[in-house]
């Protein structure tokens, strides 16, 4: 696999999963480039280059078999095998993540909450146990966890996330408003800073109505 | 204003203003691009290049003011006035929305919420009220709505999304699963798609693993 390709594609890749998801949900057995390029509103040359990273996948005058792209896509994105979660901070937030069951349909396994308040202790969500943040280790041992999710506030969010890495977790879904500083540079971080998508929403609005009446 | 800045330098300022806001915090009264630099982990050129398509703002060999430089990032990215947010969805994610009072620090103010569950109606989440949707054209008559974020499962977003075009709404925060199909070009639209976040972090992961044990 090419490791140069850039997180712009990347970013893409998911979008094109769900779309060529929606199509074998209507039935469609094939699409070409052209076709697909009218749905999602991208053109066709940017879907041929961004599968091309990968290997194509297309076959001329045919277009793309839309299973075989959407398994292959899935292979790409490390969907084929599951991948165990547990967020930290049962708050609102980490609430919501763990109803959010469609995470599972992608093999994303909620399978245990973390908070500091002991009256979240012994609460289930969705069957979801929360526990107490001092079990975290005890955890750690019985289960394997692929992918640890940060929601709580910025202050406790760097010793929290060192302690996951301590106990070999690779991966992190941060929404605490902070980037992390970790000490091992193999994790991988995605972060979901929500009041920063708020800013470029609030950009993109002063700007357009700049535009209409200037 | 130049009107060519691209989304990739919008998407960095509000991680400017968050850097510059924690400076204050710690009385920090300037800072020159190459402290900035190693704090922010992005080159020096990166910033002043940043910077530069908004009209600069530093001054050289002194560097940049710190109160003056945030709040100047503050205005462009309009948090110089206030926004009112309606969230769609009064379930578990539209609640964690309700309940993060950072947003307000920032000018967003949720000022109500809209359910078509009947067991929600006449509920608050700290104090802000939770409507049928039903009302939604009545309150807009009274409140004037700057954002609408979208909360609820993707198959009624467009429709819920084109009634909110309809009574003025003009920007909107889509947490639907879906591309947003709207009937009027000009408004401006903000997608979170925390599925596909996920998959970019499993990307991530499946090739931080290839590389180490290639």
């Amino acid at each position: 696999m090419n490791r140069e390709i850039s997180q712009a594609v990347i970013r893409r890749m998911p979008r094109y999963y769900r779309y060529l998801g929606d199509l074998l949900d209507e039935g469609v057995e094939r699409i070409s480039s052209n076709e697909l390029s009218a749905k999602m509103k991208v053109t066709a040359s940017q879907i041929r280059q961004d599968l091309n990273n990968f290997g194509g996948f297309g076959q001329q005058g045919y277009g793309y078999n839309v299973q075989y792209l959407y398994e292959e896509i899935g292979k790409i994105l490390g969907l084929e095998e599951q991948h165990n979660i547990i967020v930290i901070g049962a708050g609102n937030l980490g609430q919501a993540l763990a109803n959010y069951s469609k995470f599972e349909k992608l093999g994303f396994m909620i399978i245990g909450l973390f908070d500091v308040n002991p009256k979240l202790q012994g609460q289930y969500i969705r069957g979801i146990p929360i526990m107490m943040l001092e079990e975290l280790e005890e955890f750690a041992q019985g289960h394997q966890i692929d992918i640890a999710t940060l929601t709580m506030p910025k202050s406790t969010a760097d010793s929290i996330a060192n302690r996951l890495v301590d106990i070999g977790v690779h991966a992190i879904w941060n929404f605490a408003h902070v980037d992390l500083d970790l000490m091992d540079e193999n994790v991988v971080v995605e972060n979901v800073h929500l009041s920063e998508s708020l800013m470029q929403l609030s950009y993109n609005m002063l700007r357009s109505r700049t535009e209409l009446c200037p």
